[in-house]
Formats: C-alpha cells, structure tokens, sequence
C-alpha cells in the first residue's frame, strides 16, 4: 500500500467513525462527536466539511444550550437518510428476499418472490431484478441513491462472482457477494450488538448451513466455504450400519438427518404420516411420541457436531435458527444439553434461538455493506 | 483511538514494512527500499532516519553502481542484528525450551531444562529464568538489547497473565503470552511462508492440543482455549459402550484415544508390553499388528475430529505434529485418508506432518513478537 493508500484508509476510518457515532446518536453537535470520536476539533472540521458538502450528512437545528466559543448556538449534524440507499439480496434455493435500509440503518422496503427449486441462477438474478423494480415502484424507493448491494447467494458450490457480476452490471455500484447463510449468521450475531467476537450460527432448514464470526470476523475459509456443519458426519445410535446417502455423494452427513426434510422421512419411516413442516409442527403440538423422539434424536446430532465446533473454536455464543427450530422450541433447549455434556460448561457459552426470520440473509447482506470499511474488509 | 494514535499507528506500520523489506532482501539502499515498500522517499528519508538513530538499521557498504541523482554512490542499509534480541519460551508440561533470535530471524541460542509434571507455575518459571542465564552465559548473548519475550504455556487452563508479568518484571519489556500450542500452529503455519490464512494443527503428545490460523490470524476464541481437539468426544466402533475416562472429567475425549499415553494404554489392554513412546515405535517398526491395529483406530479418530473441523473451517493446509507422529510417519497418510472420506475432497486441502520439532512452542513465540504490530494485535 503506497503512503496515499494509507492517508485515504486513515480518512476514511475516521469518516467511518464519524458515520457510525451519528448512526448510534442521532443528532450531534461537531463538539460533541468530536469528543465521542476522539478526533481533534481541527480535523474532525475537514471530516465533517468534507461529509456536508457530499450531502452525507446535513444540518438539521441549531442547539442554543450547546454553545461554541464565540457564543453562536452550537449546529446539530446528522445523517441525512436520504443520501444513500442499501439493498440486501438473498437468493435462496426456493426464493428471493429483498431489503432496503437507509444510512440510519431503518428498513426502508422489502420483499419476496418464490421460485423454483431448479431455476438458473439467471433466472433468479432476473427474478430478483424485478423484484426489486417492483419493491421500488410499490414503496417510492427510487435506488437512485444506492451505496451498495449486498448478495447472499445459497451454498454450498459458490455461484457469487457471476451473481455479483450481473448486479454490479445492473446497478453500477459496490457489490459484494457472499454465501446467504453466511450473510444470516452476521445478521445474527450482531442483534447482541456490533462487538460479538466469537459466534457460531447454525440453520436447520431445507438443508443445513452455518456460519462462524471469529475474532469479529465473519470466516469465509480457504475456499470460501466455511461454515459446512452440514456435512459433518453424525453419530446417531438408531441408525444402525447404514446411514442415509446425503445429496453431497457421502453418507450420514447432519443434513441426513437433521434438515426438515431428513426429520420428515424419519418420521414417515417410523409410520407418521409428515408430509411437510407445518405437518410436523402439528404432530409435535398434540404430543406425538415418534415426533418427538425423531427431534429429539436430530437435536441430539446437532448438539454433537457443535459442541466439536465449540471445543474447537471455543464461542461465546451459538446460535440455532432455520424452520425446524420454529416447528418446536424445545429443540435449542436438547441442542444445548447436549453441547453442555459433550463440551463441558468450563467457559459461559450461550445457546439461543435465532432472532431474525426468513430475512435474515438480506439484512446480513446489509449489515456487510455497513461493515465494509477498509479495516473490516481485511486491510493488512 | 486518537488522530495521536492513528498517526503513530501509519508510521509504526511503515517502519515495520521497512523492516520487514530489510529482513527479507538483507541490504538495500534507500531508493531500493522506497521501490519495494511504495513510500515515497521524502517518507522514507524520515523513517529510515529514525531507525538509523535508534540503531534498529545500520549503513554497510555503499554501492557506486547505485547512485543518487547527485552522482554520490548509494548508501546500503541493513537491519543491525545486534540491535534486537527476541526470546521465545515455552513451558511445557514437563520442561522448559528457549530460542533467543535476533532481528534477523536467525537464531543465536537455544535450550532446553526439564521437570517433573507437578511442578507449580512460580518454579516452572524460575527454572526457566535460570536457564536463560545459563544460555546466555554459555553464547554469550547478554540479553541487554531485548525487544520482547513470547511465552508460551501449557494448558487447558491459562496460566499465562501470572506468567507474562513475572517475565515482564523480569526483562522490563514486552511480553506476549499464549497457549504454546497455539504458539507451535503459528510456527508451523509459517513454515510455508508468511501468508498462509487458513490453517488447522493438532499435537499429538502426553496430551492433544491444537491451534487455528483463521484469515491469517492466530484464533484465540472467546474465553481464550480455542483448539481444544483433544478434547472432541472421539467415536471408536471398538471402544464399546463405556468410553475412557478423560482428565476433563468427561469420557472418551479424543486425548483418551490418540494421545501417546492413551495409545500405549490400548496396546497393553490388549496384551503388548510397552511402557513409552520409544517401545510403540520399535514395536511399530517390527511389524506387530496390535501397536499397527491400536495407532491405525488413534488416526481414524484424530481424522474424524479433523474432518468435522475442516467442514466448519475450510483450512487449505492441516498439519499433524506430536511424538506420536514420528512413532510412525504412516499416522499421517491414515489420518489424511479418513479426512478424504469424511470431508469430501471438493476443496484442496494439504494433509502434512509437521516440520518442526520440540522447538516450535518457542519458535512459535518469536514469530508472534515479530508478528507484534499493531494491525496483526487485532486494531480495529
């Protein structure tokens, strides 16, 4: 990096924390964001000049209490929400979600389109495109003012550089592009605030897919396709020598048996008559004995691979989310207690319930754009 | 952080890149050095100024065939070996190693002392400060011009805070302490280069330890005992119903499998008299089938850890070290083997020994120092 490129990443971290201080306050006076940003006044003038003339940020009232030196009321500065848009896309196996938040972080719009299961990723990207047009025209969102897009794109064979190519072609503007699920485990761990450090997520869903933040980072992996819990190989006492064939080419991986599909054939297998999600949240609902104890055994497996995951990685946080989690409870209580007997309760660890719903990986998208200063992107 | 505190952070960051130049490529002159580290040379001038000052860079020769604009042959710089010493520790178990090197990265002293397994932490670490004089004493180096010491300490549990402030009481300097396993990682990590992001290691000794590099950083995890491989449940289809007792407290722990102890303890069980690790490997190397049987079930259960951390991790290089791999080279390509068939083969991914030996905890705490600016500390 040349001495400008390190002038311009030392700029743009204070300009950053300039942003972020008026996200988290609102309306500030330059003294006061001075002190909260510890920048001098004199420079924190040049950031604050440099912002108003942009239009990121604008002057909104004058505060007589909060005087300057000369006796003029101190101006309030303040983000102006306007000044730029974010959209977070995620393209799942089955449907598109959209969502679009101002630089004050408020969802501004959102949306969904289903489709299915075998569309293109041609296909989706231009499904999304007219969702996108549709969300725009229906909530007045004119995405003239778009910062970056943010694409979350379903696993596990990574498809995001075309993606990102077609939408960074589409929009003209920062794209970055990722695995959804990943994307959802950062939206995630920062419901308990920007700081979490150590935090593995985990989705039970059509498939199973996670995501891992180590040391704040979001971990994408060598190939980029960390986060595989997946198909991690699950010991399950019932399942006798030969474990279900996975659609990855290997068998007994934790998707054979504690994705929503695999728990549905289980139980089907065992003469309940599932046929989808909603079947099975019925089942569990009037107290069904094989619904049970098939959850239970796929929680116990999930409760396996993580606490392997949490001795490894050593978490201060797991997080289980995705629709089985939804169809009953009690599932992230047996995954706990599991994780609690296999990896010991040494260090505090929490184990929770996801948060988010099925928007999670758009606003994960969004969140990564927010984070996309030089120092999060991996500046070294 | 201060614009103060910004400012020093660019310049100790120039500095180190200048350094880091003058480590790589030995002489240069000051145009050279511009050149490669893209700063420019009104910058440079002022940095190599200070270091020159400081005596952290020496002139030692100058090259007529280099000249300046003004027709003056070309001053060559190089780092002043003397003018930096760096001291890595590690507190093992039962002994002690230390590696003094210089600010070079060669070399200039190393020892080791042992001990009994019970002794307490004060007197680990007074006999390591004897030992530091002896060495010292016995090279010559004085220790006058350290410019930090790196610990490393055994765990589970860390011992390191009370550890680092009796060396920094000590030496009066800088003092980093971890985990010397996690210290061994980054020693091996590097033995590839440099840049290598994405690494997984695991010790197999007296007990199982292991350390992730992560996005090119060393993991430490929320609670700081990240890498806890050893303590993985391990699934041995011979082991039957009841597990061995681990000193975790819990049963069947991967250390109770695939530690050397755990190993010679499975051998005798099944009739074969060995008592160390020198016995396996002689019953190894002529040819008998319970030591061959015992350490082929050890490497199936290390690769099945291995696998389910390679799924969540993505690692482009795993390495295996620990006495018990140089019992028997062959542990390496079954544990590889067993990785393939659980993990997939869809990413690349090196399965290798490891190259270093007992001195890698305390190589490992050089590299750290070395590593010890502020952007690799975890700025952000």
């Amino acid at each position: 990096m040349s001495v400008e490129g390190v002038h311009a990443l030392v700029r743009r971290t204070h300009e950053e924390r300039v942003l972020r201080v008026l996200r988290e306050h609102g309306a500030l006076s330059r003294g006061q964001i001075a002190a909260k940003v510890g920048l001098s006044r004199t420079t924190l003038s040049e950031i604050t000049g440099d912002l108003l003339s942009r239009g990121a940020v604008v002057v909104v009232d004058t505060d007589a209490s909060l005087r300057a030196g000369s006796g003029r009321p101190a101006e309030l500065l303040t983000l102006d929400p306007s000044s730029g848009q974010f959209l977070g896309v995620d393209l799942g196996h089955t449907r598109v979600r959209i969502a679009v938040a101002d630089a004050a972080h408020e969802v501004m719009a959102a949306g969904h389109q289903t489709y299915g299961p075998d569309t293109g990723w041609p296909e989706r990207v231009a499904i999304a495109f007219d969702l996108i047009d549709d969300v725009g025209t229906g909530s007045g969102v004119s995405f003239r003012a778009l910062q970056g897009v943010g694409v979350g794109v379903a696993g596990p064979q990574p498809a995001e550089p075309a993606v990102a190519q077609a939408f960074r072609e589409r929009f003209g503007t920062t794209v970055i592009a990722d695995n959804n699920t990943r994307f959802a485990a950062l939206a995630e761990a920062i419901t308990d605030g920007p700081d979490l450090q150590d935090v593995l997520y985990i989705r039970l869903a059509d498939g199973i897919g996670g995501g891992l933040v180590v040391g704040g980072r979001l971990v994408t992996g060598g190939h980029g396709v960390a986060g595989e819990f997946g198909h991690v190989p699950a010991f399950v006492p019932s399942a006798g020598a030969e474990p279900d064939a996975c659609r990855c080419g290997r068998r007994g991986c934790l998707e054979t048996v504690a994705s929503v599909p695999a728990v549905l054939r289980t139980c089907r297998r065992r003469g309940l008559a599932v046929r989808t999600a909603e079947d099975l949240e019925a089942a569990l609902r009037r107290g069904d004995p094989v619904a049970a104890a098939v959850l239970d055994e796929a929680a116990d497996a999930v409760g396996q691979v993580l606490a392997a995951a949490a001795l490894v990685l050593d978490p201060t946080q797991i997080v289980v989310g995705g629709r089985l989690t939804r169809c009953w409870p009690g599932v992230v209580d047996r995954v706990a207690s599991t994780i609690a007997e296999r990896a010991g309760t040494a260090t505090p660890r929490v184990v929770r319930a996801a948060r988010l719903g099925d928007e999670d990986g758009a606003l994960g998208a969004i969140a990564a754009l927010y984070r996309q200063t030089p120092l999060l992107a991996g500046y070294h």
